[in-house]
């Protein structure tokens, strides 16, 4: 058996999220069917992390075994033949049997889009969160910079969300503004259930003066959930993902 | 009878173009739909120009009359808050009786946005038509400058427009590349029924070597259609309407 990485974007708004599931149209199930067409029989997919639905991915990794042994190139040009338009696939690796593309991770980075315009941008509407207004990214980034280290996020946790060890390391969080156009980035060794949509909401009420970037450290210190609201799906990308440290 | 124009923008994708026609979603009924439930009652819409299914708008002009005299932020407030995600109007203006948004164009800038990487991007599917090569800019642009000037465009109409003085006017045509973007900008007084995409077309098989740059005037003049293809609508956008010259 091939064991086999691949790297796929998506535009994430027709779809219930990644993950496969029953009377949904997910990426998974494009991609199972795409690449059961193409090698007849597969291993189960295992998908890097599970994104919401409506939230998109500029690099997912998808890693599979299949007793077939195809040249990477062939692979790629094959599924995006197959693909549907809003999923395509940017490169294939062969990987040592032990690799997962979940467990393997070392790092993660998430990017959030903003529109600042007063009026909506009606070609971003489905790639970003339009707020019609400016965001003070100077306080933003200062509150921001109390998520970096290592620490408990169950306040960042979304109810129901059933992980129960929240100790996670973020290394890099912070808004760039360019335009209209504000993005968030973060990068970690991993995220719980929307963690960076409850982050992105919380930072935008404390530009709205709803709450103090020095209350950061307390609702973290509290483990209850964040008194901030989930950013809505639309503007959220997995921009990559770190098989090495 | 107070008569407004009003600039919206519009991602083309999920409409049967602007063209109000019955059984079919358009954008010029989702505009009327909007000015009805604000207005209560107003003339015939006006809008600048036709586009196809799967065109966008950047910049495009609707006039109207109305009794209601509103003034024009309110308007442009309350249209935005009416209008669908993929809709939204920047401005509002009051104008002469005489104004009309069609037949008072002076010029109109359309703009075409071709995606040259190799993977399809996709989250420019729906506003770029995706190639999958490199194109040759220096060859594409010496054929639109042939373009420029005024001709008879009946090589670049499609079969069964109905216009029959076809004589138009270029300001401009040329190509601008950014990494694996690539950008046909194109200013004339008028357009014909897909005059930009048979153009466009027409110049993807100069750059492929199908077509010389040099046979343009040749096209031009022997008046029958141009053997070069349609690009497709998903990378035509109607980018700036112009009433002064």
């Amino acid at each position: 058996m091939q064991n086999y990485l691949i790297y796929i974007s998506y535009n994430g708004k027709n779809y219930a999220g990644y993950q496969l599931q029953k009377n949904a149209n997910t990426v998974g199930a494009e991609i199972k069917k795409a690449l059961l067409s193409l090698f007849g029989e597969i291993s189960e997919l295992h998908g890097c992390s599970r994104t919401d639905s409506g939230v998109h991915a500029k690099e997912f990794a998808v890693s599979f075994k299949a007793e077939k042994q195809m040249p990477e190139k062939t692979v790629v040009k094959a599924l995006n033949a197959k693909f549907p338009s809003d999923i395509s696939v940017s490169r294939c690796e062969y990987v040592p049997d032990s690799f997962h593309a979940r467990y393997s991770v070392k790092k993660k980075e998430y990017r959030y889009v903003i529109y600042t315009g007063k009026t909506r941008d009606p070609f971003l509407s489905d790639f970003s969160y339009s707020v019609g207004r400016n965001l003070d990214i100077e306080k933003m980034n200062r509150a921001a910079g109390f998520l970096v280290g290592k620490h408990d996020f169950t306040a960042f946790k979304a109810v129901g969300g059933k992980t129960e060890d929240c100790v996670r390391t973020i290394f890099s969080a912070g808004f760039e503004e360019n335009g209209n156009v504000t993005v968030f980035s973060i990068v970690g060794d991993g995220f719980l259930y929307k963690m960076v949509r409850l982050i992105v909401g919380t930072l935008i009420d404390v530009s709205d003066g709803k709450i103090k970037a020095e209350d950061i450290p307390e609702i973290l210190k509290e483990k209850k959930q964040t008194p901030g609201f989930a950013a809505p799906p639309q503007g959220l990308f997995l921009y990559r993902v770190y098989y090495e440290d």
